[in-house]
């Protein structure tokens, strides 16, 4: 059974260009099993792309081809790229879009088994290549073709490194605790930030800390939803394995100020 | 060949949840068939999934896998359930999602040929189960066992009963006639009732009826759009085989004040 | 391995229409490989459906089902027509949404080679035809049972014309310039206009032109965004092989009054 390639971009469903992408990728490798991840990217949001990306990449089948485009560089002299772990392979411009699962591959898998090339070779493009659409002639028919049997080795020259995801870094204070911030806010108004459950556990077992809101204390890192009552703001770890601020029974980001920016800390309940 | 899946939730295209239930699914069947039936629905709006839910289920194959979750209750106690008619079976939480396509079974196929169980077998989920995304740690897994070849039985206890969907039902009125409600809006601005094809036929045949919108006499049940000039408001038969009101070439639910609650009532012109 | 069936559709992804659609279609042919063009397209927009499918057909590949289905008509008089060329099948309604594709192929491929039928044999249709919905009823299955081996010519008699797109011509200036216009505009706010490659090729090699938008000149056709700062009104040529006018670095339609019948002027330099 030929391999799943997913597709993650900022196109929106209108126009008709994942449509295209599709059509080029079947043309190239007729089994392949597409799935599309999100296509409703806002345009040009390299950062939460690669939220999304990394979200959902671990819970595809060993082998899977992730084609992810947000190329607001597109026909600049920004490279196309391959990453490859035992896990998965990635193919899509290198702007930070694939930072993320790049960082997540090299801590859990080790720097050594994660091979990163550069697209160089036209031979695995379209034969015309516009100034407008990688997406199309090349980042498509690459994935296509790794579906269907092309030596990763074979797209390019090998790279050692690749621009970081733009999601900002947590903040280590002074007094033990970790200052993070909203990165993105979900269909559901949740609002996700930038502190990841391996942040929260380098400080404490999670069930024990104390979340604060734009200086607002919500109490300790709940379980779900419905440990709290309806109307209260709350603290949970998502689906994601992020720290989440949410409303229960409610949508958070609508019913409040509290967007992408604000300031979430936490800290040990201990001190 | 393997079954087809289809997928009903509120997850919307950006997040990539719903991506993420389709890696899971082809994890555990690689060959299933995917088809999204919507993921717009509207954020916890049970009653709206039930509804499209009904009116797609019968157009899909035999042995067809029907997965819904629209689940404001996860992480509760509410239960997830499957449900096996001899057409098709279903899967999500137990909170009316699932009520319309079950009555309409029971009363087409009978109670004797329905088959309702409680999700209870672990080891048919994730082997990690959050508390805020049972989409995909909990449904999505039940799913492609079943597509896999999981016997029905083996998932768990059965189950007499299932929450009705929160669909209000039509109100008989002393004059003969039935008072429904408009309970959603299409894409085209069309206001479906709660009124089946049914209930008109038990009144009369719905040629011969008459109908009020809001008090507002609209004349008799049309074949059509076309059956009106430009800019009538009209009653026709949808192609959900409920009762709907539509502005002809126009959208009546934008350039009107109807909505979902506007009374609608159905009489038979005979008297 | 069984045909490619593409849908695009003004159906949006909320009611589950195109669900339904696709469960008629793997009824009828379940080894059907389905792609989603567009359901995005606006309410009754022929214009933009024929665009949008004259723009992503072509990198389908050969022996394509293209399912379309924007259908202001339907249960009127307008009749359902299927289109054959040497490389893909298209079904849909007879209202100028096939307008394009159908004038493609003419000019690419000659009159000889292009048929057309309408759809007449109610065999290849759901045993009942609702008077609202002729996807479902009609086209998904004509579709399936072309992709499932049907011949074309057992579809209904041949038609030997079909309703132009509605999208305007460019009409030729005195000053040998050509006048066009805006006719959509894409997710990122670029305004694609009815000036194409080859209608730019017939004044002057493109890079050669000069353009204007509503009077105001914007300098050559530009080769991609980069080639302009940030800020820039620019005109290049889009991934469509049409004009486009877009703000590099930003949404044109939304940052000023350029929208659809903005008029575009284009004019050799060399005068």
């Amino acid at each position: 059974m030929a391999p799943i390639i997913t597709l993650t971009t900022d196109f929106g469903e209108r126009d008709g260009f994942v449509g295209t992408m599709k059509g080029v990728i079947l043309e190239i490798c007729p089994g392949a099993r597409l799935v599309d991840i999100s296509h409703a990217i806002e345009p040009q949001d390299i950062a939460g792309a690669s939220l999304v990306l990394q979200a959902a990449a671990p819970y595809f089948p060993e082998g899977t081809i992730h084609l992810v485009v947000v190329d607001p560089g597109v026909g600049t002299e920004r490279k196309g790229v391959a990453l490859r772990t035992p896990e998965a392979t990635f193919v899509g411009p290198d702007n930070g879009v694939l930072g993320l699962v790049w960082k997540d591959a090299e801590a859990r898998m080790g720097v050594s088994n994660i091979d990163v090339v550069e697209l160089a070779q036209p031979r695995f493009f379209l034969p015309k290549v516009s100034a407008t659409f990688h997406g199309r002639d090349v980042f498509a028919p690459v994935a296509a073709h790794l579906a269907l049997g092309a030596r990763f080795e074979e797209l390019g020259p090998v790279v050692s490194t690749l621009h970081p995801s733009p999601v900002p870094e947590p903040v280590p204070l002074d007094d033990g605790g970790l200052a993070g911030e909203v990165v993105a806010i979900d269909r559901f108004g949740n609002c996700v930030t930038n502190l990841t459950l391996e942040d929260l556990a380098a400080i404490a077992p999670p069930d024990t800390l104390r979340v604060e809101l734009d200086g607002r204390p919500l109490g300790p890192v709940r379980r779900t939803f419905g440990d709290t009552a309806p109307g209260t703001v709350l603290a949970l770890i998502g689906s994601g394995a992020r720290l989440e601020i949410a409303l229960c029974n409610g949508n958070l980001a609508e019913s409040s100020g509290t967007g992408k920016g604000s300031r979430v800390v936490v800290r040990s309940a201990r001190k």
